[in-house]
């Protein structure tokens, strides 16, 4: 955990192309119900308004058990309101990555009848629902592949969240298990939909939990590039504190812990990061906080030359007559639910404005490294980098006085 | 169980109105999931084809999650598409009566994210789960009501399957609480619809299970009239036999099982019985078998003054290409999955023809009584009626000798 400031960095020399800032699409009126009730006019409104903040991408979000009702049935009708969510975004300007299988949103676990009571089964090992999700995978990325403004699609939003050990009907997996899941969709994904770039997804128990079967090796080693959810409510708030000011660098941290697994696990020195949620919960970051938070946040994450883009969690505040959110999912928009641009939302689009005029980033210093205990491979120890250990904590008080570093474990091949 | 033939009946002696014969509507193209992708064309029909047989209502069966995607959202689309498939029956001259809560279909339970995994909570006692059923209860009995050709509602398919005790996600109630549940739905569906005739549904445990928490005092207090679900493959097929003559009369027993309940209880003397559901499942009954087996049972069944109606599982065969049901669920249909007419849909449309140019029953003779063990006012030693007992064997052998009987339990009041 000393410092080590001028040990050789391992980040790309050559100029990355300029980041991609986006936001993840929490359709204002019935949230993702709204898929059950598809009104594009509404719809519409609020994609025009995420592309005149200036932002260039979206994540859309369909419901596994709407799209795939049966374990051999495709909902035409589900497929096409998809097909008419993407097409609305691509007319505003706005690319679009698709997650698939949802699986779970804000709390809530969406999970078709075939694979629960007195038909559950594993929804990753089980060859017939494995079958059947490649299937659905093939069905959408093909019609997905078509238009040119989706640049790709994710297995499905923390969809690891059911085999993670404090899950209350855990799918009891071994590491061998996810990791062949996720490697076998994403090729199917791959094979239907050649141009895209695809990736899986993940909450930060990846990274930190031990027992967790999905691990950092997956997520290094899989994807077009490694993806990073950041939320502060999941450690970095219970050990900093409300309002503290390294919160905002929470993100960047987990940045460099994927950084650090890549070159654990030896993969790709080109591999990019993609920090596909962060959002300013209450009560750790407040109202008031959230513009400054909202932007340290974006510009350490992007300081990294590593990462590709950030997608802010989310356009659109969840309605309070929708019931029972956790209190944080309710005001997470750039957007209220009347539809009124909120500070952050303003913040967020100045950024993003300021960012597209910007120059592409020159390439960037090697930054200095900080030494870390050595990681098993297999992510048996990984949580000696989680948020309770003293690496989080040094880490950020280093960060807080400017000094961003990376993160080397003892042991890594010179 | 000694025979006691001359002992005085309590059924009604006044002649009963006609009894109605009909069926539960399965769609023919993509069973229930056809809610997601409702094609009016397609169900039309289907309810053309249940009309012309000559039948005179049908059952028609939403999904839960698809009417109440979220605890206080309503699906303005799924509301409608019930009204229109309502409509549908209406213009091919059927009356319709519609199950609120599915909840459960041919082995699939469809519950909501709401109740489900991280906000998982009883169905039956969670206050807030109660409140948000009340208010779609109220909103489609509401609906409903402004149509002549419904007859009713019913809270749910064997919705208290769910707290049946070998569930495998049992929700864990007291029989003061399954009868709240069900006393207190049924309010909330009667003050919205008040001519209706309104009901609740459940498979035979109710019936034969001590720990059910569901239980006959219930069936036969509660609702418009009782109802009874008579199938073979739960004990009787086991107790007699696949092909045994005797499977034919198991929904006659059953009557008798609900009419003994009523005296039991002290009960509405002209309580109505409602076989809401009977099938002829293989291999318990082979194809060849049906026609008779469907004649038999629903003569059988109307020989009761008690039997209000009649409703057969079901009308279209399960398409083979929809996958994971109980074998038995794919052959129930009175249609196969082509549309085409099976032979036992033709003998149930001869049988309904034939009865609707009858006269009105006349009144009937009272039946033998049979002696029965005393059955504790609670259920909890209901298990003496099941299959498994010699009452049921007994009255079977006797039934096949062309003696019906009544049960009569002891220590009856006189």
């Amino acid at each position: 955990m000393t410092s080590t400031p001028h040990r050789p960095a391992t980040a790309p020399d050559a100029p990355a192309p300029r980041p991609r800032i986006g936001v993840n699409y929490t359709p204002r009126r019935g949230w993702f119900h709204s898929w059950l009730d598809l009104e594009p006019a509404q719809i519409s409104e609020d994609l025009a308004q995420i592309a005149a903040l200036g932002l260039d991408h979206v994540r859309l979000f369909p419901l596994w058990p709407v799209l795939q009702p049966h374990r051999t049935l495709i909902s035409p009708s589900a497929v096409r309101n998809l097909l008419t969510v993407t097409d609305l975004a691509g007319e505003h300007g706005l690319d679009v990555s698709v997650d698939l299988l949802q699986g779970h949103l804000s709390s809530f676990d969406f999970l078709p009848a075939w694979v629960s009571t007195w038909h559950r089964r594993s929804i990753f090992t089980d060859p017939d629902v494995a079958a059947a999700q490649k299937q659905l995978a093939t069905e959408v990325a093909s019609e997905l592949s078509t238009r040119p403004h989706v640049t790709g699609l994710t297995l499905g939003n923390e969809i690891g969240q059911f085999a993670r050990p404090d899950h209350p009907e855990v799918d009891p997996i071994t590491p061998a298990q996810a990791t062949a899941w996720t490697a076998g969709l994403l090729e199917t994904v791959t094979a239907a939909f050649e141009r895209g770039r695809h990736h899986h997804s993940f909450d930060d128990a990846l990274w930190f939990t031990d027992a967790h079967p999905f691990t950092p090796a997956s997520a290094v080693e899989l994807g077009a590039s490694t993806t990073v959810h950041s939320w502060v409510f999941t450690g970095a708030g219970q050990r900093l504190g409300a309002h503290h000011e390294g919160l905002a660098l929470f993100g960047r941290y987990l940045i460099e812990v994927a950084d650090a697994w890549r070159r654990v696990r030896g993969a790709d020195p080109d591999r990019r990061i993609w920090l596909q949620e962060i959002g300013a919960p209450t009560p750790w970051i407040s109202a008031a906080e959230g513009p400054d938070f909202a932007e340290r946040s974006i510009r350490a994450a992007l300081a990294s030359p590593r990462v590709e883009a950030v997608t802010w969690w989310c356009s659109h505040d969840v309605a309070r007559s929708l019931a029972d959110y956790p209190e944080v999912e309710y005001t997470l928009g750039l957007f209220d639910e009347d539809g009124r641009l909120k500070p952050i939302g303003e913040r967020i689009g100045q950024l993003a404005q300021e960012l597209a005029a910007a120059p592409a980033p020159a390439a960037s210093e090697p930054l200095p490294a900080m030494a870390v205990p050595e990681l098993a491979p297999d992510g048996s120890d990984r949580s000696q980098l989680a948020p309770t250990s003293e690496v989080f904590t040094e880490w950020i008080a280093e960060a807080l006085a400017g000094r961003i570093h990376r993160l080397d474990p003892a042991g890594l091949p010179a």
